[in-house]
C-alpha cells in the first residue's frame, strides 16, 4: 500500500492545461504539494503547468511507482497494461464510467478486475476521488484546487469514503468552518481491487491516524472488516447507508424477516465494538471526540458534572444525559464546599453546576478555576461538560489552566460553545489543539460525551473470537442433503436437541393409542399439531390444536387433524407449557456477512416492538450475553410482574449453538425458533423451522 | 401590553456610567435604537453617556409609559412604588435577587405581586433580560452592546424565553453566524405579573411575527397556555426543559406514576397542535422552517422528491426520510421522462435524483433547472430536498430562479448546505431571503421539513374544546364525600359505569350461595377477588383467584379469602374473559395542567415500553381518537395474530368520559382502569380504582 500512500514518483495518465478538467485539477494539487517527481502523461501536450508532458506512460523515466488515470473509461484498461508494462505497482483510477454506468461501464470494469488477477498489480477506485492526505500535504485528487486556500487543520482522524462529496465539499466545508483536522481521506470508489479492508488495515498502523471514519454503501467482504475492527484498538466509527432496504419479502423464516439490512449491519457493528454514526456531520463530531479521548485511563464509578453560566442550558443537558447511558454525578461533599465558597450565600449548590452567579460574585475566572478543580477531585465526577461563551461578557477566563488541570485527572472534558462566528471558530481551534472537543449543538455534545464511555465499555467487553462451526452429525446428514425448503416442525426440533437446544416434550403419535400415551406421559393439558410436508402455516389452517384437557378430546382432535390432511401428514402431541415470556431466536444467512443469530421478544409484539437484535456468527458466550444486553425490553429478563427471571446463561447457550449451527453447515439457510419460552424451570424451543437451501 | 412593547418615553431606573454594569449597557442600548424619550434615574450623576439624569422617577417628565428597573433586589419595592405614584403604567425588572436567590429574595417578589395586585401596575421579570426587537431596535435589555456590530438579520420569529442566555449569547451566536433573523426576543425571567401567556397573545397577533418559539422552565398556567395555542393560527414551538424528572413517587394509582412529567407536556403540547423541540438550534431551526412554511396550500398526495449532486447524500436523506412520516415520492412517467432527458444514456432515473451526471452532460443550470421543473409538475411531489454546495466546482447556477418555480407550485422546498464558510454563509442568507430554508445537518434538513408537513396535518385536526365536565350523580356523592384514598375496586367500577364506561361483570358474594349463583349467572370460568379496606395490591396479597371452574373450587376459596381477610373484607365474584388485548387507562391531576387522561399498553409491557399517551381533560371524541393513534404501539389495535381490532370508537368514548369524571368532580385525584381488556365482542373495565383526595 506504501506506493498509493507514499509514492516515489507519480505519472499523471489524463492531465489536461483545461482548467475546467479534473486532470487538471489533478495536477495542480500534485505541484501544490506533493514532494517527488510529477510525470503528466498526454500525447496533445508537450508541456502543462511548466511540467514536460509525456506521450505515453511507457516513457515515463524513474522513480515511479503510482499512476493517476483521468481519461475516459474505454481508454482505462490500455492504459492499465501499459502500467503493467512500465512495471508500475499501483494505479489510481480516478474517472467514472464504470459499473456506476451501466451493462459497458460494468465489462469495463470486469476487464480490470481481471487484469489485476492476472499480473498482480494494484488498483485504487475507479470512479473514485483517490488520495487527500493533510499532513504531508499529498493530494492525489481531482479535488477542486481551491482547497488550498484554506489552511490545512492537520488531525488524526482519518477517513474512508465510498463517496466523491465527502472527499471534497465535505471536507473543505469542514476545514473552511475550522471544524476539525483530518489526517488522509481515502476515496475509494466501485472498489474493484482495493477495499476498504485494506484501507482501514493500512490506517490502523499509520501512527497518524488515531481514529478511522468510514462512509460505505456497501462492504466488500463483511466478515474480513468486522474481524479487522475487532482486532483493532483504535476507535472506529462507521456510517452505514441504505438501511432503509427492506428484508427479503420472500423469506421463509421470521428471522430473515425480521434480518432487513439495518439490524444485522448495527448488531454487526457493535459487535465488533465499531460506533455507528448516522449523519455526516455527527461521524466527523464522532471521530474527533474519539481522538481525543481513545480510552479513558481510570475506573470509571460516577458521572458527569456540568458546568454552565445558563441555567436553561444546565437543564436541558441533563434531560439530554438522561436519555443516554450516562449519569448526572452525585457531587461529594467536599465539592459541595468548595462550591459553596464560591457562591454566594443565597445559592444552593446542586449538579447542574450554575456558576453565572459565581461569576458574578468573584469573575469568570476564579468561578470556572475553583469549580473544575472542584470536580476533578471529586470521585463521583468522571466527565466534565463545560459550557462556554467566546465574545465577551463576563466569561473569558483562559480554558487552557482548565484543561491542565482535567488532563492531570484523566477525566474528559466536553466543550459546548456559542459565541459570535469569528471568536468561537477561534476558540474551537485552539481547545481542539488543547486536546477537548468543542461543539456548537448541545445536544450533540452529550451525543459524543456519551459514545466515548460507551466505546470503553464495549472495548472492555470486545472478543476477538476464534470459535468454529461444527457440522451436524451423520444422523441427520441424509435429511439435509436430500431436502430444500423448511423442515417440518418436529424433524427441526429434533435437529436443534441434537446441538443441545432444549426442546419441548413432544411426540410422533401414529395412533389414537400412541397419542393418549404421550398425553399421559407429558400430563393433561396437551397440544396436538398436524405436520403437513410444506405446509409453514399451520396456526392458520387450523392444523394447531391448544389445551386439550381430556382423553376424549384427543381421540376426536386425532380423527379431525388427519381427515383435515387427508392422511398425507403426521400427528404431534406436544406438552403445553404455561405462562413463560415468549422469545424468539434463530439463524440467517445475510448476504454481507454470513451466517448471523438473532434473538427478540416474541409475541405479537415482534413484529409490533421489532425489538431484535443481531450478531454475527460464530458467538462466543460473552458475545450472546452482550447481545441479550443490547435487546431494549432486557429489563423483561430481570423478572417481571410474576413472570420468574430468565437464566440469560441459557439463552446465550442456544445463541451460541444456532451460531454453531449455520457456521458448521452450510446448507442450512434459515433457522427459526419460535417461540422460545422461558417459563419458571424451563427454556424450551416450542416450535422450530430449519430451513435448507 | 403596548407599553413594553411600544413605550413613548422610558425611564431607566439604575442607570449607570460604569461600562461594566448592566444599567450602562440598557443605556447604551436604548441609545442606539430606541426613537423615543429616554430618562436615565440616577442620584449619583447629573448626566450619563450625554443624558440629563434624574434623582427619581417622580422627576421624570412626560412622555414616560415604561420603566426599565436595573436596581439591587431590596431597592424595587419602593422603586415600583413611585413608579406608580409617576403612573407608568409598565415596569421591566431586570435586576436579580428575587426568587431565584432564596428566602429573603422570595420575599420581596412577593411584595412586588402584593404591589401588583393592589395598584394594577404592570410588571415584566425580575430577574430577566427584557425585550430585544429586532425590526423596530427596541433594545430594552442589558445584552452587551457589542450586539449592535452585528447586522441585525430581520425576520418574522419571535421567542419568549425563560432564560437569560437565549435572549442574549445565544441570539448574538445566531445572528453572527448568519442563520436566520428574529423579530422580537422577550426573556421573562421570574413571572412575577407578566407571564408566557400574555405575551404569547400579545405576539399571536404582533404582525411582524409570524411563528413563536418559546424555551419555558414551567408553565405559569399550564390550561391557559393550552387554550391559547389551541386557538391559534400561527404555528408555535416548545422547547421544555426539566422533563427527566421523574413523576411522583408517592402516586397511589399507576397512572399517575406513568405521569412524569415528560408525557403529560408531550400529550398536552401535541394536544394543543404544538411542535415540540429538543434542543436550542433545533428550537429556532424548527422555527425558521415554519416561519417559511407556515401552511401547505395544496393537497398533500405524494412524498418528498430528492435532488442530489452526490449520490451518497441522497441515499443517507432517504434513509432519515425512511424514519419520519414522510416517504420518498414515485416518480410519475412525464418526471422520468425528463429526466431521461439531461442524464446520461447510460443512467438509470431514480428518486433520490442524483444529477451529477446530468451535471456533467450538461451544467448545474440545466440540470437543477429542468429537474425541478419536472418534479414541481410531478403531481407525486409534495416537497423538494434539494443539496446544494457552495463555493465553486461544477454547482454554480442561480437558486433564485429554482425556487420561483417551487413557490408558483406551492410545493416547500428545504435545502441541505455544504460549503466554503463565506460563501456558505451567503448563500444561506440570500436563499432565506428568498423564502427556502437552509440546513448545515442533514438530518436537521429532514427532521424540519417533517414537522412542517406534521403541523399541518395536527392543524388540521386541530379542535377548540368546549366540553364540560359533569359531577357525578347525587348516588355516589356521599361515597365522595366521607372519603379519602382508594376506593374499593368494586365501588370503583360503579362509578365508573355510572359513567356509561362499561365493566366487567360481578356480583359482590355475601355468603356461597350467592357466589355459586353469581357464578352460574356468569358461566364457569369466574375470579373471586377478596375486597379489604385499604388493601391496593390484591394480587401480591393473595386476594385474586383467576380460573376458577367448578362449584367446589367457589366454595373452597370462599372460605379461603374470607379467612385470609379475617372476615373484614367483602368478596367479589367476576366473569373471567378470554384473551384480548391489555389496555390501561385512566385520569391524573397534573399540576401544571390539571386533569389529565391516559391510555397505554397494558400488562408487563407498560413499565418497560412506557407505551401511553397523555391529553389534557376534557378531551373530545376526535381528540381521544388523535391520542390513541399517538401510541406507538397502536398498529396493535388494528387487529393482529389473532387478536380481533380494537373499536377505537369505544375507547375513545370511554376516555371522553374519564375526562369528564376528572373535570366534574374535584374530590377525584386518580382514576386507574388497569386492565381494560379488548375482547373480540366488548371491551371493558376488569379491575379498576378511583382515588380520593
Amino acid at each position: 500500500m506504501e506506493f498509493f500512500f507514499k509514492p516515489k514518483g507519480i505519472a499523471l495518465i489524463g492531465a489536461s492545461s483545461n482548467q475546467y478538467k479534473g486532470g487538471n485539477s489533478i495536477l495542480k494539487n500534485l505541484i501544490k504539494g506533493y514532494k517527488g517527481k510529477i510525470y503528466p502523461v498526454n500525447p496533445a501536450y508537450p508541456e502543462i503547468e511548466g511540467l514536460k508532458c509525456y506521450r505515453s506512460v511507457t516513457d515515463v523515466p524513474d522513480p515511479v511507482d503510482l499512476a493517476i488515470v483521468f481519461v475516459p473509461a474505454k481508454l482505462v484498461p490500455g492504459v492499465i497494461r501499459e502500467c503493467v508494462q512500465r512495471k508500475i505497482p499501483g494505479v489510481m483510477i480516478e474517472s467514472g464510467g464504470f459499473a456506476e454506468a451501466g451493462a459497458r461501464g460494468q465489462s469495463i470494469q470486469s476487464e480490470l478486475k481481471q487484469i489485476c488477477d492476472e499480473t498482480g498489480i494494484r488498483l485504487w477506485g475507479p470512479n473514485c476521488m483517490g488520495l487527500v492526505d493533510f499532513i504531508s500535504k499529498r493530494v492525489f485528487s481531482f479535488v477542486s484546487p481551491t482547497l488550498w486556500d484554506y489552511e490545512f487543520i492537520k488531525g488524526n482522524v482519518s477517513l474512508i469514503v465510498q463517496s466523491g462529496m465527502l472527499s471534497a465539499g465535505f471536507i473543505i466545508d469542514t476545514m473552511s468552518h475550522g471544524v476539525m483536522g483530518i489526517s488522509k481521506v481515502c476515496s475509494i470508489g466501485n472498489k474493484v481491487d482495493v477495499d476498504e479492508c485494506e484501507l482501514l488495515e493500512y490506517l490502523l498502523e499509520d501512527p497518524e491516524t488515531a481514529v478511522v471514519g468510514l462512509y460505505l454503501e456497501s462492504f466488500a467482504d463483511g466478515r474480513r472488516f468486522l474481524d479487522i475492527c475487532r482486532r483493532s484498538r483504535k476507535p472506529i466509527v462507521v456510517l452505514k447507508s441504505g438501511k432503509s432496504a427492506k428484508g427479503a419479502a420472500a423469506a421463509m423464516s421470521h428471522t430473515a424477516s425480521l434480518a432487513g439490512n439495518s439490524a444485522v449491519i448495527s448488531g454487526a457493528l457493535a459487535q465488533a465494538g465499531v460506533v455507528e454514526a448516522v449523519d455526516f456531520k455527527q461521524m466527523l463530531d464522532l471521530c474527533r471526540s474519539l481522538a481525543m479521548y481513545p480510552e479513558i485511563p481510570r475506573q470509571i464509578t460516577g458521572g458527569v458534572a456540568i458546568l454552565t453560566y445558563s441555567g436553561g442550558a444546565g437543564i436541558v443537558s441533563s434531560d439530554f444525559i438522561d436519555k443516554t447511558t450516562l449519569s448526572l454525578a452525585e457531587l461529594s461533599q467536599s465539592t459541595k464546599d468548595a462550591l459553596g465558597k464560591i457562591y454566594p450565600e443565597w445559592m444552593p449548590v446542586a449538579n447542574p453546576i450554575d456558576l453565572w452567579p459565581a461569576v458574578e460574585k468573584g469573575g469568570s475566572e476564579m468561578a470556572y478555576g475553583e469549580a473544575i478543580k472542584a470536580v476533578c477531585d471529586d470521585p463521583n465526577v468522571d466527565t466534565i461538560l463545560l459550557h462556554y461563551y467566546a465574545g465577551g461578557f463576563a466569561l473569558n477566563f483562559d480554558i487552557s489552566n482548565l484543561i491542565e488541570i482535567t488532563k492531570k485527572s484523566n477525566k474528559p472534558m466536553f466543550c459546548w460553545l456559542l459565541g459570535e462566528a469569528e471568536k468561537a471558530k477561534q476558540f474551537q481551534m485552539k481547545t481542539h489543539e488543547l486536546g477537548v472537543p468543542v461543539f456548537r449543538e448541545l445536544y450533540r455534545s452529550v451525543e459524543c460525551m456519551a459514545a466515548v464511555f460507551e466505546r470503553e465499555k464495549a472495548e472492555k467487553s470486545k472478543i476477538v473470537n476464534d470459535r468454529a462451526g461444527s457440522a451436524i452429525s451423520e444422523k441427520f446428514k441424509a435429511e439435509l442433503k436430500g431436502n430444500t425448503g423448511a423442515l417440518d416442525e418436529h424433524i427441526s426440533k429434533k435437529i436443534l436437541s441434537e446441538y443441545l437446544i432444549p426442546v419441548v416434550d413432544e411426540k410422533i403419535a401414529d395412533s389414537v393409542e400412541d397419542a393418549l400415551n404421550a398425553a399421559r406421559s407429558f400430563g393433561f393439558p396437551v397440544v396436538m399439531k398436524g405436520i403437513l410436508p410444506g405446509e409453514i402455516h399451520k396456526t392458520e389452517s387450523g392444523l394447531v390444536r391448544l389445551g386439550i384437557s381430556s382423553e376424549e378430546q384427543i381421540k376426536k382432535i386425532f380423527g379431525e387433524l388427519n381427515m383435515k390432511m387427508a392422511g398425507k401428514g403426521k400427528i404431534l402431541v406436544q406438552r403445553q407449557l404455561e405462562g413463560g415470556l415468549e422469545l424468539i431466536a434463530g439463524m440467517v444467512r445475510d448476504p454481507q456477512f454470513g451466517p448471523c443469530v438473532m434473538l427478540g421478544l416474541g409475541g405479537i409484539f415482534t413484529e409490533i416492538l421489532k425489538d431484535t437484535v443481531f450478531a454475527v456468527a460464530p458467538v462466543s458466550h460473552e458475545e450472546a450475553l452482550s447481545m441479550i444486553g443490547r435487546l431494549k425490553s432486557q429489563k423483561l429478563l430481570n423478572g417481571f410482574r410474576g413472570y420468574p427471571p430468565v437464566d440469560r446463561e441459557i439463552i446465550s447457550q442456544i445463541l451460541v449453538r444456532l451460531g454453531d449451527l449455520g457456521c458448521g453447515n452450510p446448507k442450512i439457510k434459515e433457522i427459526d425458533v419460535n417461540p422460545l419460552i422461558a417459563g419458571k424451570n424451563s427454556i424450551v424451543a416450542v416450535d422450530a423451522s430449519v430451513v435448507l437451501e
